[in-house]
């Protein structure tokens, strides 16, 4: 593992995240930053750029600059493509930006594909060479390791397992597609769901009892709406994933985010619907792991990326 | 390209067909084996053994011998999983065979990666570096290059596009997997949808006239039924592709195979619902491109493997 220090950077449409990472520690971090106050990027940036300048102070052998962001970014330039959720973010150089103000090297990352990394360098994941990570949310986002090394694409905008299809004549999503796996299992669509069905069975709910923390509350004390709707969220679950299976046959699939943290009434029906779906080779030495880091898997990612590709 | 001579083997369950391969034609061939002739793994082994050296009489410059098998392989030992399709072809150690009869480096693959193989390093494919390939036919086979690397995954059983699923909750697979995409648009499935709708439409058709290959000259000349058919392949297709797409991030799709004979018919829908399904960074630079080769694919991409990973 690498043992330098570097900034991390979790960039999210609420808020922006800076932490000193050493190893697999957030040994410092600089106040939140709310990604709402700002109406364009160069601002922001400058704020970023100061709060990573404080950290500096502090930490004066910080080697290099990672930053993970909800959208794409073009890697051999390091440029977002777009920030759908952030105002004024369209074809910006981040990573150019940053190491201009901070005379430090910077890599610039999809933020699912830090924590991926993250994963895989220092988490769940170390050791493997065929990685499927994801991390189930507001949003689903993936990151892949095909043959030791992150898989991004001609483009640089693979791993997008949230908008792969359970269904080819499903709910129209984001880009036109059909079907997107986010579009059933997000955070909102999961409470909506277990809001319709309480409903349906007599015994309403507030839609804000029906959330993924209290749904698994519920189904761990036996409520039977509740195992229900966590035993279709791992159906759909397992289309993708058989999927990825299928096309990568990786060693392991490694899953975080807020909803994993239902546990076992999310991953035993997990496991059930994927064993019954895979043929032998296949599943011999398939792991369903949940992932090692939580809120900081961003930022630890984020850093150890840019400690070894900036 | 490589241009030393090799042999090729396409081990159908039907025939077992075996050719002198020199750059990307296939010069000389052995009369085919009928596969199903044979009830054990050896004696057929021997007559292709035999055959090899009948047209190594002929070449005598044959540098290695590869051979492509409708089932899995484990890539370190030479042996064949199993083949579902020929009885007595469970882990037989075919490398290994072969290369002891022979004394040529052997190599053996599954056979939908020595098409895919074939197509990018000789035919549609060549230049790219992230490419999906596929065959349409009886199945649908897949196989994937990832970072410019034919990618088979932690056991090499990985590219299994025909088994992926277009829906969570459909039709039960051979793995007992939901929704696979061959039990969709395979030939047969194909000719039984199309008999079933012209049979509702009242203009009943023997089954025979519902052949994909029919289908193809009826939708060529504005029949209805046949068009909404193909419209119905290239979206169910299209489900699959696009989730390869947002997976893997390709930059080419090459589609061979019997069905993809249809041309326009097949691949006009197809690009509609792409394109329709994909954002911006994944469709900028996507092709869609029909397979160079036709029946000799698996011969010429046995044959190059052969040579390079032997």
């Amino acid at each position: 593992m690498d043992t330098r220090t570097a900034a991390g950077i979790d960039f999210g449409g609420t808020s922006v995240k800076i932490g000193v990472v050493q190893g697999t520690k957030v040994v410092d971090s600089a106040p939140p930053i709310a990604t709402q106050d700002y109406t364009d990027a160069p601002s922001l940036i400058e704020d970023i750029a100061r709060s990573i300048e404080m950290l500096r102070s502090r930490y004066p052998d910080l080697a290099a600059v990672g930053v993970g962001v909800p959208g794409f970014v073009d890697l051999p330039t390091g440029t977002i493509h777009n920030l759908t959720n952030v105002a004024g973010w369209k074809m910006v150089p981040i990573r150019d930006e940053l190491n201009q103000r901070l005379g430090l090297p910077v890599h610039a990352e999809n933020d699912a594909n830090a924590m991926a990394y993250a994963e895989w360098k220092l988490g769940a994941g170390i050791g493997f060479n065929h990685l499927v990570a994801l991390t189930l949310g507001t949003g689903v986002g993936g990151g892949l390791v095909i043959d030791g090394k992150l898989a991004r694409g001609a483009q640089y905008v693979g791993g997008e397992l949230g908008q792969t299809s359970i269904h080819y004549a499903g709910r129209v999503g984001a880009y036109g597609n059909r079907g997107a796996l986010e579009d059933y299992i997000g955070n909102r669509e999961i409470a909506a769901e277990a809001h319709r069905r309480y409903q349906e069975s007599g015994q309403s709910r507030q839609m804000d009892q029906c959330s993924p923390k209290h749904l698994a509350e519920a189904a761990g004390k036996g409520d039977s709406v509740a195992q229900e709707i966590w035993d279709e969220v791992a159906q759909m679950l397992s289309c993708s994933l058989v999927n990825c299976c299928f096309l990568l046959n990786p060693e392991a699939i490694i899953i975080g985010g807020g909803v994993a943290k239902a546990g076992p009434v999310l991953f035993d029906p997990l496991k059930k619907h994927l064993w019954s779906q895979l043929g032998d080779p296949f599943k011999d030495q398939l792991q369903v792991i949940p992932a090692k880091f939580s809120n900081e898997a961003g930022i630890l990612g984020a850093a150890h990326l840019a400690l070894n590709e900036a």
